[in-house]
């Protein structure tokens, strides 16, 4: 099986297994897809990589030299992103509960825009601002209470959400607030209503309330936003999903709604950002591993165990994700066992994919899950002290390590 | 808030947040009361610690000094607990898909007992044994087709189970194959029904199966167990729950039905093994946490977001564990307000726990959640780039660091 111009097999003998494989070319392509179809389409636009999806010191080399714009979640995020050389000004620091360290780090760094959730957060960062003589440019979050249909643990734009601030809220007291302050300039406001979403309406539902919202700011405070950050939740193609969505398909009809609000307006357009993070890295990547067991179980199932699972994807047991999976010798096999792919973590839940047709397996064949670009390494663990998979990129059917295997003494290091 | 003697508040301070407190104290009474109750009041029977639960040098050492044995998961389990200077030969060595470089491991590290899962993997033992001229110790684990009455994910002992062998697999197969070959050496049998059992039935009616097992295998091959490991499961107190059941709850009726079993027997009562992780270990840990925000959504919610959630402690999204929740603070002061405490993570699913009553709080007070002990530290992980806290350990009211903080460079050593 060849994923990208490489041979499967001859990547699994050279690195081991389990491996995380990620097309640079797949990566780049989106990309450009994004340039094509949204920032060099439409005027004052950008788009910032949500790097929390996969974010590796190589990865965000990759999106500087694309010219997106970096979506940060925590000061880990901030300093990985340094390391790599990303400019902090194109940086956008979310997050519902940042520290007070997390929040000089980001003054210091000159993290070009902040998106603050709550009050306790703009009143902590107005006065860090002020100590270090600084006006810092900020979003609000809002939250526009639109339901979207997908996994309750990854929809965020209802009303009763740990996020933002509510319409009202922003209205009658966020907005004020921090017009009033020296440390705070307030660009505009972003909303984000969940992820993994493939269909546009709850977009353009919260979308609506946002420019309402704009539009009564205006009237009341005579202030007008320089900035709408639309925020991600581009659905991509996981098994029993169709296919992608194209990019157009979401930014068309936002950027249609936006541009109508403001063709009376004597105000300039705002900036609008859109943050994809598993749209670009999500297809782009896939998880190699080798086949250690092949059983039938006395109720008649059959069960492949492979050497990775839980540790390096915790999706399937916490969100049912579905994925699809290749054999990656017998590609070309019949299909006709259906398998429960198992990982190899003493715990029920590790399974890798219920119930996929599979042609008959043997120990030392590989396994190849695809789609799993997006929250496999960045949620990756030590579980049953397991080391971390090695992330290999791929361009022009050149493979290079980007991230070394954690061995077992990796795992020990900060023990006593 | 005091916590076996240490002002909580003060370590806080010392350590920073988040941070996982473990009371040795707490760990060895456990470990006092399997003594008491179990392998010091029956002959022939002994206590493997499940350090999938809780697994860091320190925990091992401890462990050892208790003179328990050690069941583990991994080759990077083995790993540590020779690091930790654990001898081998009492370790257990479990594993649904194990790997060849892991069972060459653990036969060249002689380790005492490995737990074989599948046919696949006796043969390769094998074959590997016979290379080295050994003999290794094996026990079958096989499913009794008991379903225990606990989550999904975690319930192990039901006929369709991606473990073991069934009775019928094990009595036509597994044992004969074993018996015939030169690197076995069939010791005897482990089941194991589920986790978290807060009451012995189907810890019961499984022992009967494997019970019936044993005699149908002296019957048709004329071969004896030396050893009936019966698991864990053993339940603990989390939020909801009743008390921790006691370890006699458990071992009593399981002894009384295995000596029965073989009063008028000629042979030797086998061994009896159980492997306790999470009730060793829970109740013995607590996270502490600073609170960074306070808001009153505007669904009417109190939200608490606090600085560490779902890298440090997965449980809450992966299975609705339910947490109790304490104010270090503001411990005496009236809990009339039910909040949820946020975790820091962008997503919506990371919520440390859901309408738990406390006082008002303010940013920089301190939250203890209670019973962390166990699958907490060893399912962390770095998502959004949060380094996993430290593990401060609690003896006579002393405290001391067994793991550092994992810091931003840590989280990148291994990136290129």
């Amino acid at each position: 099986m060849m994923f990208h111009g490489c041979d499967l097999a001859a990547l699994a003998e050279k690195y081991g297994t389990p491996l995380y494989l990620v097309s640079e070319d797949e990566i780049r392509e989106r990309c450009g897809e994004i340039k094509r179809d949204f920032t060099e389409k439409y005027e004052n636009t950008r788009a910032a990589y949500a790097s929390k999806a996969f974010q590796t010191l190589e990865m965000i080399r990759i999106i500087d030299s694309e010219g997106l714009s970096l979506d940060v979640v925590s000061g880990g995020e901030i300093y990985a992103g340094i390391k790599a050389g990303f400019d902090p000004g194109k940086m956008v620091f979310h997050g519902n509960s940042k520290t007070k360290s997390e929040i000089a780090e980001a003054l210091d760094a000159g993290v070009g825009t902040i998106v603050v959730d709550n009050l306790t957060e703009l009143e902590i960062m107005n006065r860090m601002a002020c100590d270090r003589g600084m006006k810092q440019e900020i979003l609000f979050r809002v939250t526009p209470g639109v339901d979207s249909h997908t996994h309750k643990f990854i929809s965020t734009g209802q009303l009763d959400s740990k996020f933002g601030f509510s319409i009202q809220e922003t209205a009658d007291t966020a907005v004020p607030a921090a017009l009033a302050m020296d440390g705070i300039d307030l660009k505009g406001m972003h909303y984000h209503v969940g992820s993994q979403l493939l269909e546009n309406t709850s977009h353009l539902m919260a979308l609506d309330k946002i420019l309402s919202l704009l539009s009564d700011l205006k009237a009341r405070y005579g202030w007008t936003a320089r900035e709408i950050n639309c925020g991600g939740g581009f659905g991509v193609h996981y098994a029993g999903d169709p296919e992608r969505i194209r990019i157009s398909d979401f930014v068309d009809p936002i950027m249609r709604k936006i541009d109508d609000a403001y063709k009376d307006c004597v105000d300039t357009r705002p900036l609008v950002t859109i943050e994809p993070g598993r749209w670009i890295i999500a297809e782009a990547g896939i998880t190699v591993y080798e086949v250690c067991s092949v059983k039938t179980n006395s109720a008649g199932k059959v069960y492949v165990g492979v050497d990775g699972g839980f540790p390096d994807n915790p999706r399937t047991e916490l969100y049912n994700a579905e994925y699809e999976v290749e054999a990656v010798e017998k590609y070309y096999a019949p299909h006709d066992v259906k398998t429960t792919v198992a990982g190899k973590c003493c715990e029920s839940g590790d399974i890798v994919a219920y119930d996929v047709m599979l042609p008959t397996l043997e120990p030392g064949d590989h396994l190849a899950v695809l789609a799993t670009g997006a929250y496999n390494y960045s949620m990756s663990s030590n579980y049953n002290r397991i080391g971390r998979p090695p992330v290999v990129m791929i361009k022009c059917g050149k493979d290079r390590l980007t991230v070394k295997r954690e061995n077992y003494s990796d795992m020990l290091r900060n023990e006593i």
